[in-house]
């Protein structure tokens, strides 16, 4: 064990174990996931290569290997909570996507949900049992987000009792699905239903697309890998071009939309049930922006502690960089940052949950809050997730370029949660979207409740403008409950400033369309100050949860440094409020020095497991150097001594100069 | 051609071709530079794998085959000048690192600068031919930004009149030199310098690394490639282990310091001389964020000209994703920003030149001014421009994320200017330091010039903290000379601040050292509003060279913007001077669309050649899905309709579900 880590460890004020329970959720929830994390990583069977010394079709391989022996083992030892199963799979593929996440997150679910009974019989055993693997096919290469614009088309043939399926232009191929490259022999697409004449928006069709015995393409089927990406290298994004493809009536998805064998389309009851579905999946992408940034701060927090550099002192030895108050000012407020996301999404899963009972009992009325909160928060989340890991891989020096820091597989594996399952700006505007109706809601005298009840008119009066200086607001800026005020009135300023902004246009003539185009810049400060509101008031409340004295303190300083740092980089909005921020910025670095003891305790209590964080930079132990060469040695490019090109073009090149 | 991006270039209100020469120069200038091109793009010995498409060790072998070729032609075609070398180079290998690239850019000039007449004898021109083949040692797995730190040892032996290299630690292991890996047969390598029992510091010494004719490493050398990395897979970063070697007196560079025969030590006359070199990079790094910039938001503009998605009228076709006043808001500010640092890197490069020229005839008294400028310049450019490509890459949306968007490896490519040749935090306390330097200097009644004269007494006196509202200053946001003053007010209030941050602390009895690092986050915070300063300013000087009615009109705007958008990104700061921010936002709105018709043919006048930009995205004809989808086909999971472990894993595993 490095020396420096050790001392690091004994200066801790609060007992480590204590924060990981109220992490995982309670004790027993912490006892049974590294239960699970023992049983993968102590089985010679998920032994792996490191990805990063293997080609791309090695690393799909080795990945496939794996995913195999997941289910085998899954089914074995009878693991079946869908958390479980979460936990066993992240340490299977540590916190790496592979090819059969859509068979298992997507397909499956899918058939659970939209397909009838027939259909189960049909797909769903054959699916479980994985001789029939799905995808699903919804991205086309020229269109994403805005489902309404795809290209794809089913039309019914009622002579046949079939639809006929095809990608009409380049731009309409499918593009993207984890799992259709290489992987599926069948994806449920999404395409516009044409029956009769008409067409009747989109639907799923389950489509074979490689034959279940060669598992060749099928006829009028071209499908492939769509190339190498920034990351997902263990995945085969695919695309499928569809050439009058037919398949039966029956396997349109029927359990509610239906086409009868003459051609009769029957609509389905309603459509508010996918809400649901959304708002789980954009409160999971919380969670792993809180988990992403867990690792990425452990690695540098460690490393930091181990890594001395320059001096401060003449004279004296080289300090740990952790000493240097620049390294803590880029480093602390991550810190503060994860443990804050993750309290956001521990608060989504419990309220997804309890709504889901609700409108299980038909009690819709929550459904749409916590909808266009999600949506914000898995932007404001990920946004921040995505450019802290950044900061954190630089804190490291030139080690955090290295493969072996993790650094850049943690980034190129979480970035693309900003632009999956709803591209962020488009989140943004979303959640907007409910903030300016609910503002205009108060505005015509109804009482709004939860989250947004802020912006209630007596609340919108206290922030009409008015001189800054003339703005009485008084600001404890150690009082957490006083600090949350703040972001309140920030937010609802913001969320008024972007109405107006609307009316004024909608005043110049332009459409409602145009008002809220010209808006949209607005629009998004809005809600991520309503969505940074949120986080702060989460964090808060938290801390009313947290018995242990010591754990109590530590959160408390965290929660403070996040509240007064979100102040001082949107200064200019909080000056309006209140001119406090000098002090701010005076008091940020007695934080950073207040917690400075309790850093690498900070970051041991997200405790997550070496094998997981794969880092030579974040070990547990912070013997960093002699792992990094260990490592370096064992680079493909070190098989041999003298590398092939010597011999082919350097060595003749002398005779030709 | 696209028909959209067709449409865009009829719609600019300026000669692209204009914009173009200013950009290189000088019309003469663009014509050099795309004959250049020509001859590397025309030349089948260049034609190359898509490096996506490659293993590590392909990637490698692909660049050394032409590396050699590169050399072989550049005698041939007697191309000699540095800046066209440059070209040459960086359309050989598309703006990616390369093997030679220390042997070319510090192996050779190193002993050009610190080589005996007797030492070029024997390494320059074997040096010159590629017999020998070298690097530059000098970064320790330990040690990087604090060169006293280093630990690698050269003992001198006057018995046998050698000197003796140990890496006595693993810490000391060299680690990072591109080209040591598997290409150098040599290394300049930096150690303590030992002899009769005394160290002299840092000197650098030619070690022989592998055997000149089998290219296997000589006894005592154990070197390797580092592994893989984020970026820079061409290049075989290094490390070397010396254990007792043992390389004869003669191969201590000794231009200057000497080691006598007896082993009496002899001082070198001066040091200044270092500073230029480490000036000239950092300006280097200058014009590569502006180049990176120009690249990526080339591709992220033109792809949004083409890319159609969503709709903000409804029933009307979907509208261009340049439309939405979000998209712009990401892209035209850094557009701005790719136009302004040009224009920084083409004044750095000037007043380098100039101050040579000064330096040449004993004149230093610019030369720190241009040091500490160097290195804020080089930290503020090169953040700017990493956070900026990921913006770019994001607003692409997935298809950013493809290898094919060149997107992700750009940033790869470019982010490591933030740590390398100073990382990026000290370069800012570089620059502070000077800062503070003259603030007190001028405290103390000196009267400065050059670029820091707005920190004088008389200057400093309008900045005395005093209520906001009480600010007389009154900024005409539509003029770019009141604008730059409002910037010259930031630069001094913070400067002022971080130096009185350093008094406070000292008067709490804290140390000199201390006193700075617990000011350090203000430091940084002031350095970084100089920086801003300087470029404002120089993108405002620059306007007055452009004659065209056109070109200045469109450069105005952009100025504008450039401008106005710092300003609200800092709005906190900016507040304490004026508070007509608000007026700012709305401006900046206006500003998005008066450049909108301009976006395309503004990336346009960069110039870059499709083979360089290697974007499906960025193609100057637009036809973006084509090329996609021919791409996506070559991918080498492609190669076989079935992959392997289709019939290794997945078949299997139904026999036993």
């Amino acid at each position: 064990m490095n020396p420096d880590i050790v001392k690091e460890r004994k200066n801790a004020t609060f007992d480590v174990e204590k924060l990981t329970f109220i992490l995982d959720g309670g004790p027993e929830k912490t006892r049974r996931r590294r239960e699970i994390e023992s049983l993968v990583f102590s089985d010679p069977d998920f032994k792996e290569e490191d990805p990063n010394f293997l080609s791309r079709s090695e690393r799909y391989d080795q990945a496939v290997r794996k995913s195999a022996q997941m289910i085998l083992k899954l089914r074995e030892y009878g693991i079946a909570d869908p958390e479980e199963i979460y936990h066993y799979k992240r340490c299977v593929h540590p916190d790496r996507p592979e090819p059969l996440d859509l068979h298992l997150g997507m397909f499956l679910p899918t058939l659970l949900n939209q397909a009838t009974p027939e259909q189960m019989d049909r797909f769903f055993m054959p699916a479980w049992t994985l001789k029939i693997i799905g995808t699903y096919a919804q991205t086309e290469m020229g269109h994403g987000t805005h489902l309404r614009g795809l290209e794809t088309t089913a039309t019914y043939d009622p002579a046949t009792q079939e639809f006929v399926l095809n990608s009409p232009t380049v731009s309409s191929i499918k593009w993207w699905p984890g799992g259709l490259g290489k992987t599926s022999n069948h994806a449920i697409v999404l395409a516009q239903l044409y029956t009769l004449g008409n067409c009747h928006g989109l639907h799923a069709f389950i489509v074979p697309i490689r034959d279940m015995n060669t598992h060749l393409p099928l006829p009028g089927i071209v499908v492939g890998d769509i190339g190498p990406k920034f990351g997902f290298n263990e995945v085969d994004n695919g695309f499928l071009k569809l050439e009058n493809v037919r398949i039966p009536r029956e396997n349109m998805l029927m359990k509610y939309a239906k086409v009868e064998p003459d051609g009769a389309y029957v609509q389905p009851p309603s459509t508010k049930l996918t809400y649901g579905t959304m708002v789980f999946i954009r409160s999971m992408i919380v969670a792993e922006s809180a988990r992403a940034l867990a690792k990425s701060s452990t690695i540098a927090i460690r490393y930091s502690a181990v890594r001395h550099q320059s001096e401060i002192r003449p004279g004296e030895p080289e300090p740990q960089i952790l000493d240097y108050q620049t390294q803590q000012y880029k480093l602390f407020p991550l810190l503060a940052t994860a443990y804050a996301f993750t309290f956001v999404g521990q608060y989504m899963r419990q309220t997804y949950h309890r709504i889901t009972e609700d409108i299980n009992q038909g009690d819709f009325s929550e459904m749409p809050e916590l909808h266009a909160l999600s949506a914000g928060l898995k932007a404001f989340t990920s946004w921040e997730a995505t450019s802290a890991i950044e900061v954190c891989r630089m804190s490291c020096g030139g080690h955090g370029y290295s493969r072996s820091s993790a650094l850049p597989d943690i980034y190129v594996e979480f970035t693309p949660t900003c632009t999956y399952e709803g591209e962020n700006t488009v989140m943004m505007l979303q959640t907007a979207r409910y903030l300016v109706k609910s503002y205009k809601q108060a505005k015509a005298g109804q009482q709004l409740s939860g989250i947004v009840s802020y912006l209630n008119e007596a609340d919108v009066r206290r922030v009409q403008p008015q001189p800054v200086a003339a703005r009485p607001t008084v600001v404890d800026i150690n009082d957490l409950t006083s600090l949350t005020e703040v972001y309140k009135l920030r937010a609802a300023i913001l969320v008024e400033l972007a109405a107006k902004s609307i009316q004024q246009e909608l005043q110049r003539r332009k459409s409602q369309e145009d008002a809220w185009n010209n808006s949209a810049i607005d629009l998004v400060r809005a809600s991520d100050a309503h969505c940074h509101y949120v986080v702060v008031k989460l964090f808060t409340d938290k801390l009313g949860e947290v018995a242990d004295t010591a754990v109590h303190s530590v959160l408390s300083t965290l929660a403070l440094l996040y509240t007064l740092y979100g102040i001082t980089k949107n200064s200019g909005d909080f000056l309006q409020i209140s001119t406090t921020v000098m002090q701010i910025s005076i008091r940020i670095k007695e934080l950073l020095a207040q917690l400075r003891p309790n850093a690498v305790a900070l970051v041991d209590a997200f405790d997550i497991h070496d094998k997981k964080l794969n880092s030579v930079l974040g070990r547990y132990d912070g013997n960093v150097y002699e792992h990094m060469f260990e490592w370096a040695r064992k680079s493909p490019l070190n098989a041999t001594e003298v590398h092939e090109s010597f011999h082919k073009y350097l060595k003749p090149l002398r005779s030709k100069l």
